[in-house]
């Protein structure tokens, strides 16, 4: 029940929150209970992994004589039709019957009967929705690995395509060092391969099957658990009744790491936008990511990675308050922990919503590799390269050649010339020992090319790096469903 | 749209996710972008205040001459039509239009034509969302601060029931002093009048008006913002344009007084949950407010109580996320802050929810006094009033008295007996001058009625204390739904 | 006890962590318990409150004759001595002794014997603790006050100055229309504004003594605690004891405002990381707010502007630390509420130094007006202008003038020129109705100076809004350190 | 440079705000940027990691040829003697030198001279920041991992020991099953193994080296990278200069994973709490972790659970803070960055302290198994044990059995008896197939004994769990301080 309409028309102050309030529990306790108790608003998300489940915990149920083959047989047909049902739109919610759970279950009795009333033998609630939720998350878990790994191919093809193009390295978005544009896109690659190395270990740790459980203590009935875990394609089942009912560790690791990775989107996307406004003009957008007005046609703005950007917020939320709700609850099931499904579903939306714009975005800009060009070799930024050529030609200490450098870089401010215009005397009246050697230094290509370390932003090391990703990223054999 | 459902059906991995990948975008750009920038599926929920504020932004525009009078009323007109539409659910909501505000005013120029395209004169969106959100925030605290008011009212009822009734004060869980119940159940009064506070200073700094401001810039229309301000009930337009498009202080003060409210909420929902258990069995709760099972029909799960204490994470978390939006975006408007209002309608919710199901508990628990009684005696939790006693009439320095006091409680427990039913003998021995005087402070109902300092848990003081606030919530004269 | 270091040393991981562990609690359970609950670590920083609440307490237990006159002078003079003590830095503060009430107590006691034992009659570590820290809340509260004005009048100073230079306006960080770099700084100071009046409410919703309070159910002593909240400058007494003792409404609402505030100042602070860049070039920083290095010493990275927008993790981090401590606590005191003053103490740090950073780079600050004049004419910024004049003088609806202007627009694009370089033959293709007098509201200037709406961006607005404020700061008369 | 000691004394408002500005930053510019700048107050707790990477990266300068062995063996004796001059306490910190790694390398040249000016080619304080950082949080993660071994191997140790002693097993705070005491013990040795996962997982990640990666874009000298990562003992270099610099994933990583820690640690505070009231009396505490006060000797507040109970606040916090901190970053290093610090270092020292709280109290506690068996076999606990017994036996299907099963217990409850106190007779007017059989299920033991499925709380099971979990922690043989 959503109360996201204050009854305000044009009313005024106290008639309009009388009607309100009025107007929201009218009924009573029972509508105030049933408002904030039923969960089927939102847990109806989870029937495809309620379904599964049930499948096979009625197959062990039967295999293990706990049912028989037709009631089993009986369930099975009913649960798949139910499962058309829904996807069809032709399922019937009740709010009475509070959560999916007892909307199916109580369909299946409709439908086939005694057999239906069997089906919960040996399971309660709470083992069951701990099972549908983590079926949930990690399918979940699954499309989401998927889209980060299209994302990070997006990245390494234009990585490979401006491996040796130029633009200012920033620190303290301040020009410090040239890179490559390749080398600067590559960075996001890792920081996405640390997002998927997380949401896998989420997913193994995950895997273990709550399902047989109980309500708390576990069963009498002489259940397999290792069958259900099987069919639902876990690892195990959990170790410890009280704690597989009592946990949600699952969905707090998972919104983690979508954090985690928002946080990386929202550099990218503060990025894009400082790069697409007009005094950077690194970048342009096409209109398929950006927002005109009818007024102001040549106006671009980049809405979708603001979008991006703010969407760190609606996961991080999330995750604060899926902490909050479990902080301090006593064992075992507490009904906090239906407050568990919504952050997550939420934070998997503009995740996945997150996603899919990057990989647009990546596909869809152009670089204005010129203005890039242009500005990566201005504010003397390879002030560093001469540094390390007193180092490494004079054998200067590196403290000393800083300063030295310093001075050089004085000199050029002074005469309003960059440091390839200043003459090889000046050069010497700071240190004798500089020889005409040092203007091999100090173009951005040079400074580049130079900086041929593991992991350095030199062309040929972008190169390298962009292709290995794309060789691993290949034989997962994901589609590609932009080129 | 929604992603809330992985495809996952019984597919295996790769192909489920790829379904789902696939599925979620296959238009490609155009399908992403309208997914992550469309707001109509949320926004919706302004359109009464969106009318409001057209409605008063045209009356407006009439009176200073920039539309004719024939245009304002043919606006007025369709305006009043378009709402009965939305109310009557006939109103075809657009994703194309993106959000209400273009869905409303397309709607108009359908209607009255020409008219309607007159009406956005003289303001941009960035001034009419301020507007319009700023009103839904300011009605949604007009029903919140009735609920608030109605669950004081419903507490303070109880207190004055239970004014003297005994129950163990407890810190850190354990029995402190004798305390009334009527007095612990005023101190959550106190602490919703500071809810309250903080609700309306929230709704006096929000109520300036930002219509007006057009993009960022102001306007080169002659407008009469006081004009408008005034007709929305607003104290003044906002004082800087671009401010006024950039700010969303409104509803982060707001989520922080919800946050604050809803720890309040979730310590008295502890307490509920822990007064239920059958070890201590302080209250009852009837089958309105809690659930059974239909196996175990003499278990009473708190499940309101437990919701409420779990809503403070949504709340909590939509704090959050608004801060992190909000944090370094640059002025003026940014796409960002489109983030803003599904955290502030889910914790409405909460908030809503939460209060409305304390004030059923409220007016619906029943206490268990010869429980709280007997409990409230145990423990020697009459210690401190032997203590008092002794600095009191035999003028012992407080310290030493303590130290007294603590062996006399050690006697008593080394004995097996209460502090009453340590011998006048016993007591001397660890100090020569008491007397039997000693023994008029030993009980329970003793101890309480001596509390007489102001806001002390004595008897009369909680009476007078609830009476109090009776009178000042009746003359409020807000109606009571559930008495 | 700090264990910030672990003590790998060279050795290898096992060693290193035994070592780690072993040396940490080597002295067993007494050691644990010490480290984890002795908080004279961080109270100390509640010396002056705690012996301001003494004092006080004092004065009225001699006034009601609880102790003698002649104690209540050997109190006084003893704690204004250890008062010194602590200043002088000859304190010392002991472990064993817990907190800084105890710490203080204790030396009292040594230094004037039996009267020193009779200080804590009628009151208890609950209700004193809860004193000082709001004092010291109170305190923090002032000195930000006056930070925030100092910051109010800086900003307003540097608006007056540059009240109508133009800048581009921007929304989504792309050039929307032109403003002056006056009205952007005016707008921090209505945020500022509002910051100032949260602290306001929250130092006058704090302002209630819980002193006399005692551990959680009053005293049974003829107290009088309107004495003693007049002598500590409360409002009054708060009205249940039960409340008094459990509440830290006042540290949550202060961190709230905080958060807020640093908000605020991290937008501020990003704007300056951004216009220091050297694609925008708006302002200059001096050496004073920024750090060069050896090497480039033409490089002036804006450290302190970056601090200030990290510094908002710390305060939001704070709050958010704070709810989740009271979360789910039942009534009244519960350890747990010790963690409420290290958030607090970091949060208020860090809003000092924050809007010190901001103050001093306010007054630092050296505006490129010329650059921002250039950018501010770029992009057709005054597109709208046409549009505003299209529907003014030709009375077109607008959402055709939008239709018009576009085309208008496109047509600049494609010829390369701005739109006043657009022939008139040129507009009327688009508009026959077009004339000469357009061209009249196509510069910067005239753009400006026609945002004569109320809040716009005039010029004269602007200079009379900061006039305004700088009357109003001025009449709270507090000293400018910087000027 | 801390500000918590706001200058109020005894003077009024206006007077000591004034002070209090005025004292802090009275040099004006240059103290404010010194205060906000200066990281030395806390990077000090990098010294040994700072000395660590400097070893290794001279070592590795002189292999390759880049300094002399000279050089190298005069600056591997300088570090090792500053090392042992902060060890002792006789090393002078420097505020204007900023940080811990100009501290120490100027603290070098003072002593070796010229070498100590070569020591810092070919890195940059962005790399070497990064690497000392990932240094430290390995070493906590190193000591944090024994200490939750430590603490599971304690509750282990209990669990054995209480394996088949029965409590109520609650949901909702209500009783539900009868459940082992031993069986909720290992419920937290369950959650602990995947804390101890999530922290391996850390690391693993965490594990590569940044160091060579200089400021942003690697380095033209010909440095081995493997060199210095085997040497420190990293896996392997890092892969992209750029993100190097740029990435602070694995303290948020670090920080997600204690959030989880600790909110499992703050479920079992809220146990101990609760289990410590009077009313449940489950545990008993000795003095070691309890605080009583010199009035109530018999009190024993459980302080140290409370606390560990509320550190999850500082945690939970300190990822919330530096979630902030990194939203909407722009590559590579700011100098936002330096906030990493404090939050990682106070949530380690909570997150130290909270374990050995745990563990002290898991090896301190007497638990009450008389006062638990006995509440484990009131309300009507066995009811699912009829269920079972009708579904077993009887072949009803379960939710009809569900509903007999109700209808005994109202009966039972109307009488005022328990279930096994229902004669056979009343049995069967509800369902005619009962047995004497069904007797055997109704004591606490049978039903505990029944529940053998995999993970449920039958005492077979609970002893076999924990020996596993003894001899698999024994096996990684760290050593165990407590016992």
């Amino acid at each position: 029940m959503s109360l996201n309409s204050p009854q305000s028309g044009t009313t005024t102050k106290s008639e309009s929150a009388n009607v309100q309030w009025g107007g929201r529990f009218a009924g009573g306790p029972s509508e105030i209970m049933m408002a904030i108790n039923t969960s089927i608003g939102f847990d109806k998300a989870l029937w495809r992994q309620d379904i599964r489940g049930s499948l096979a915990h009625a197959a062990m149920l039967a295999h293990v004589g706990i049912i028989s083959p037709e009631d089993e047989a009986a369930i099975r047909a009913g649960l798949n039709e139910i499962g058309q049902e829904i996807e069809a739109g032709r399922f019937d919610f009740s709010e009475a019957l509070e959560d999916i759970h007892m909307n199916i279950e109580a369909r299946l009795s409709d439908r086939i009967g005694e057999a239906g009333k069997r089906l919960h033998t040996a399971r309660s609630r709470n083992d069951q929705v701990a099972t549908d939720f983590r079926l949930w998350v990690r399918d979940a878990i699954d499309g989401l690995d998927q889209q980060v790994a299209s994302l990070m191919r997006a990245l390494a093809r234009r990585a490979s395509e401006h491996a040796a193009d130029p633009m200012p390295g920033f620190t303290h978005l301040q020009t410090a060092q040239p890179v490559t544009f390749g080398h600067h896109l590559m960075a996001y690659v890792e920081m996405l391969a640390r997002d998927r190395g997380r949401l896998a270990d989420t997913r193994r740790r995950l895997n273990e099957c709550p399902l047989g459980s109980a309500a708390l203590a576990g069963t009498s009935f002489p259940i397999d658990r290792r069958m259900t875990a099987s069919a639902l394609a876990f690892d195990r089942p959990t170790a410890n009744s009280l704690d597989a009912v009592s946990d949600r560790d699952f969905a707090l690791e998972y919104l983690s790491a979508l954090s985690i990775m928002a946080m990386h989107l929202s550099r990218f996307a503060e990025e894009i936008v400082i790069w697409c406004s007009s005094p950077f003009s690194f970048i342009r957008l096409s209109d398929a990511f950006t927002t005109g007005s009818s007024i102001m046609p040549q106006k671009r703005n980049p809405d979708a990675a603001e979008l991006v950007r703010a969407k760190t917020g609606r996961i991080t939320g999330s995750l604060v308050g899926l902490l909050t709700v479990m902080k301090g609850l006593p064992l075992a099931y507490a009904k906090d922990m239906q407050e568990d499904k919504e952050p997550v579903f939420a934070a998997t939306d503009a995740a996945a919503l997150s996603l899919a714009a990057c990989d647009g975005m990546v596909r869809d800009m152009t670089a204005n590799t010129a203005q890039m060009r242009a500005l990566a070799g201005s504010g003397y930024s390879t002030a560093t390269d001469i540094a390390d050529w007193l180092v490494r030609v004079l054998r200067v200490p590196f403290r000393t050649a800083h300063h030295v450098t310093g001075r050089l870089v004085a000199k050029a401010e002074e005469k309003g010339v960059g440091l390839a215009e200043l003459s090889l005397a000046d050069m010497q009246a700071e240190e004798p020992g500089i020889t005409e050697d040092i203007y091999t230094v100090l173009s951005v290509d040079a400074s580049i090319a130079s900086r041929t370390s593991e992991g350095g932003t030199a062309g040929d090391n972008v190169r390298a790096q962009a292709a290995r990703w794309l060789a691993a990223l290949d034989n997962t054999a994901t589609p590609d469903t932009h080129s």
